[in-house]
């Protein structure tokens, strides 16, 4: 098979002094962390849409991507580029990918012709799969970018997009599971309103649970046992989306009754755009069981839009990984990199560096969250912060044994209170020292 | 009885042409709009705490009003705003009031002493509200300022803490229910957390429920029929504050199955820091049939706090009446002035011109929003815009007949989509023609 | 010449009562405000951009817009755009436009063929402008969207891509001069940096003011006397912006010597994006003497990035009149409405009601600022509020004649210091009275 | 002398293993880095303000913290906090302090009374200086917590407040005198605006011009050499506050020609409250030769308030670092911690792990800097970058030899331009990897 990305060998992990660009200096795949290879923390994934798709455009600007496969067109192109990928997948040992139709196939000019090309690419897919031995993490529909879904798809105002994205939806769902994938991810890109001038926000809810139901009931039908996943936006490219948050989503599945099918794939960069630390979204979703998977990337704290940048803060990756860790894991669900290249990064070697880059983050943060873990450093502080009820009128509390009026004559000879320093600034440097020490 | 606002006599509608500043130019209390008398539209409140409490300190300075019960102390202090309060909601036609516990008495050096005092003027206003026909639209408890809820009230580490809390709460209760309040409100002042690094927020959560759910129970108990309130906000003073948005709040309640007993409080500017206009939070509360109370204010979207200034913005009125006219009036609840007059606007008239100019805005709102609806104008817009949806595919879709499979059938067959224009800066324009030509 | 824009006629003004989108309600062009025709306190200029060249798409989706002109190619497609671009012009009694050199022409395949299309495509747009009377408002060249400006324009790394930024700016002048253009514009649109961790800001900000120099050397020599202006952004596409906002822009032609030379286009969303409303950015550049021109449009407060809606503000439209009218006039400057029309109104009348809107808004707000300044609502307070400084020690102060220790002399004496309200809420009402009554 | 800080010995350096919270783990005073002593590098100073006179009110509830000093009042406060204040930086081996009038003494009841105040405890403060050898870094005055100043000090409407605040600050340059202070500060707190319907900001900002002028005059009059620092804050109190960043500062002092006479004190929450990063400010400053001190802190970048918290994140303090080794060190400034411990932190003893862990954080900083600059990691990458202006076409550029024509000549020779990638993930990991493995 023709090699895309000639020079670049199979990248090794190096060790934390190495100054190789393509070499890794913490992710070590078979390292044992925790009691299980690092990659198995990870499930790392290569999203196809930044990686073979996105060439570099802006809203001011045309894409500046150089990328091997330029020139081609069509199913050629389709092909190409999965090859490429597979290749660019089996140089990083990732052994998983994330997809949407349109990533992988050409739209044609009807649906039937789509369907088509998907069958056709599918196979081609399915091939390197068995070939490279990489799995599918998660399929999609992209039923967003094209004209047709300009007022969203299952809330869109005309049925007959509702129907056309139900259309597309079943198709990824029926590929996604051809490609065996451990999850299928709904982001409602449009699914939102730009003005509450013209919205019918009720109905638009309602039909919004009709189609997750819809979805819970074809794959039942079809015996696609993959994880449902929504991933929670607050805005872009719709001024105001429904899945704004994971405990938006929450309540929206409690009303429907659909919450028992549905995990969390949590985005950093949707989580800051929110109002949210990356971490508030995924401790929100562990403490509600619902954390399903994760779209590693970052934001720029200073900017107001979806930057997608490689994650290379820390503090976000130790605190993720603590997370993850007391999550018992991240799987079925896995690691993809949502996550593209910086516009002036736009040579073929920023796409591997910018993956090591990331994975070398979440490999650090791996280790420094087991080590704060082992040895207890927040968990000790906050067992003893909450000891107070585990005894007395704290351990009557949480066993739902009082109410106001014991808690009154409690209080009445309990009003000096006593509290202790929440010790932010020490716990803040506690994280630096396994930061820097480990 | 004393005089407090000497000079200020009661503010008469005048109308839309009086340069006087102590005068209604829109407000007329009795005109018949939509059906009924406006002041019945909006239930109009004072606050007890920005208008009789407050003196206008800000972070980085010392309070400046100039109030005519300045100099007292105590008890003395506390029965001076109380008098002073009713003749201010008497000057300006207000009805109703709100307030917390400490608004109205002082600390005291124990909670025996703090129950104390709550009785003492607690009877010495419900004179007042005999006296003037004034009445309580609601109460709640200040589980927020004092050092001894510095890491939380129902959510505190300290199960003395949450005590405590539960034995203001069961006051607080008491004391509306004595003043006939038709409401009581939860606002989460510090229900969130700081850092995670020191902070259960599973615990916190399970423990903020039982709390509510005590206060369910005791109500039932004592036969208080006010309406429950919770009254979101996204941060400040807490870096997170777990009731976040409209959104978030019903997600929490439904899990805990909650969800009969309360209804949102829904604070404009509380909206906006959520990243939310105050029409989604009001509508997003409508559609769920938790429209509440208003906490009617305005805050500045180029500041990063909770400025509470008095409501001035046109536009944001006429879309607020448009929900409330839609949920079919706001009663139990009403609209509370949780606004105060800048700290450069500390002299007497100013805190009337603040309400003046409130009950103005709203009042021209009220016209307008009667006027749009009475006229169709958006409404005839939605209905067609969402017309699909009462007729074959759309019908079939909103009464369930139809899965991804019929759909997808249907789709293929339909697969040339035309979608309508959202006229969106059209829409606007209209809302526009009606602020000014009214 | 072929019709592009059938069905719809000229647009006339019909008045407040006017239901007919395709109507002025309150632009009457020929009306005398404050001393002379409504159109030239305007001066309105169609973007040729948004209006002609952009077809909706965004970072999440492809164009959505029907264009009549859709199907064409190369210097055919721009033929068609330049007439239908006077069409539009026509239709709505614009005067004036704007233009990018990328706009008007295509790119070609080498600088020269950049050229040879400016060359020709020029001709036949001054054809139109002698045919319609229209003028050129102003011209610019667009260094930013090609690859090749990844980096930056007269702010690269790479001294090629200043000499190409430099013959596109050549060119793009001399085409002004051709039009006879009354300004020339410059945006720095990558002109600032992705991160510091690779950039010389010294030696960038240097050869920007070393390509500004040449700029006015140029003009002087070719006897280009358009007004030369700057416009600020703070960000995006760029993550920092050298021209933040006019004060920086200031600070920055002060350090070079160019302040002389060249004056602010202020347009109402970069100025949100910078934390500062759009009167703000009007008002510094007024009391600076650099009010140049306006772009004319509005951002959405809750949205991070240029959303460049159609201005519907009132409050926005008045306030920007006013320091319009304090000004003295924008001329030679203009309002160009750098608007797009949303994403989903997509028709071709929303093209036309977009345009209508603004210019119905700037024209009530014209009008309702006019009346303030008469009444002197605004000049009366400030007045009587500053009056300190016209007598005794505010005499002196700004009369230069004391310093410290003079000061502290009559401070002792005069330490009891009595301020008045500054009346916010009061003179936010007013401004509402004006909105609703005129 | 009474010890105030009881059972707390003199702050060790410890090491990076270190577990004990009063223990430096990276700050080692004496040693040797980049040829000088660390404790030189940064000339720590202790706030005044944050340290000895807040309590930890917010602007929802009272202080928390418990202080040696609580219950004494007056000139007897005023004196035990200086007394402690000496004991506190002579255990953490800090050699400066910083403060406000207000901060060192009552304000009186009459402004002789106030200056009597400072003459008395000025010297019984510079007796403590005498004893300890620690010395002053600046001093300034409160000319914003007063309600005089409700409008402003030297922008006020009020002549007799801009009387008032001269003498403030001519006191307070006298003090700092006094001391030996080696910088006197200016942070114009209310100097701006609230709304701009009642404000002449040209008048305003030509008054602060003045006196800004009034302050050189007095200080070269009375030999003050002291550095003059401005400190930029973009809002708060204040919506709109005229010193916004450095930028703009630097655009105002060049007006009004007082451009040599003033530095900056960059703060970092004020930094990204502007819209920047920190590192941003610092380089503004540094090209601009006017980096004067720091005022060391950070903020939360999800809250739109100043929370001036102890710095604890390490990319910060790498790239502070870097810009100050490059400015060729920050005397006669200093690291002054305007920080303050959170209001959950309460203790004693988080007072002082606050000053620790920023020390040690900015230790850590410095270290890492130097490193990079020593093995060049940043500067060779920019250096090669930049490298077409060394030569050719670039070189004529920067010695100013051509202009449009010559370029224009040029680029129509060099128009297939090839650029370089930017490589920001790949130098993001480097230093990501200097933080790991020092």
């Amino acid at each position: 098979m023709k090699e895309y990305f000639e020079g670049i060998k199979k990248i090794q992990y190096e060790g934390p002094k190495s100054t190789n660009p393509l070499a890794f200096k913490y992710y070590d795949p078979e390292k044992i962390v925790a009691g299980k290879p690092m990659k198995d923390h990870f499930r790392f994934a290569m999203s196809y849409w930044h990686t073979l798709t996105a060439m570099g455009a802006d809203m001011f600007g045309e894409g500046t991507a150089k990328r091997p496969w330029a020139g081609k067109e069509g199913m050629e192109l389709a092909k190409a580029r999965a090859e490429a990928g597979f290749e660019f997948m089996s140089k990083l040992g990732i052994e998983y990918f994330c997809f949407h139709d349109i990533d992988i196939a050409p739209e044609g000019n009807s649906l039937e012709e789509k369907f088509a090309n998907l069958d056709e690419i599918s196979d081609y897919i399915l091939d390197l799969m068995k070939q490279t031995g990489i799995k599918c993490l998660w399929g999609t529909t992209n039923a967003f970018s094209h004209p047709r879904f300009v007022h969203g798809a299952s809330t869109s105002p005309n049925a007959d997009v509702f129907a056309f994205a139900a259309a597309q939806v079943k198709k990824a769902i029926d590929i996604t599971k051809k490609f065996g994938g451990e999850n299928y991810v709904f982001w409602g890109g449009r699914e939102g309103y730009e003005t509450l001038l013209n919205t019918n926000t009720a109905l638009e809810q309602d039909n919004y649970a009709r189609f997750l139901q819809m979805a819970v009931d074809y794959a039942k039908k079809i015996g696609f046992t993959g994880q449902f996943l929504i991933e929670p936006k607050p805005k872009e490219p719709t001024k105001h989306q429904y899945d704004f948050d994971t405990m938006t989503v929450l309540g929206f599945l409690r009303k429907y009754n659909l919450q028992d099918h549905f995990k969390m794939n949590i985005e950093a960069n949707h989580a800051t755009l929110a109002g949210h630390t990356f971490q508030h979204e995924l401790n929100m979703a562990r403490i509600n069981g619902v954390l399903g998977s994760i779209d590693a990337n970052q934001g720029d704290m200073l900017l107001g839009w979806d930057t997608d940048q490689f994650p290379t803060n820390i503090y976000d990756a130790v605190l993720a990984m603590y997370e993850v860790l007391k999550n018992g894991g991240i799987a079925p669900g896995g690691f993809n990199f949502d996550a593209k290249v910086r516009r002036g990064s736009f040579e073929v070697e920023d796409l591997f560096i910018g993956y090591i880059v990331g994975m070398d983050t979440f490999a650090r943060g791996l280790i420094i969250a087991d080590r704060l873990l082992q040895d207890r450093v927040l968990e000790s502080f906050i067992e003893e912060r909450y000891a107070s009820y585990n005894e007395g009128i704290g351990k009557d509390i949480v066993e739902n044994k009082v109410g106001f009026e014991e808690l009154t004559a409690y209080a009445l000879k309990h009003d000096k209170i006593v509290n202790k320093s929440g010790r932010q600034e020490l716990l803040e440097d506690r994280i630096n020292q396994y930061i820097y020490t480990l």
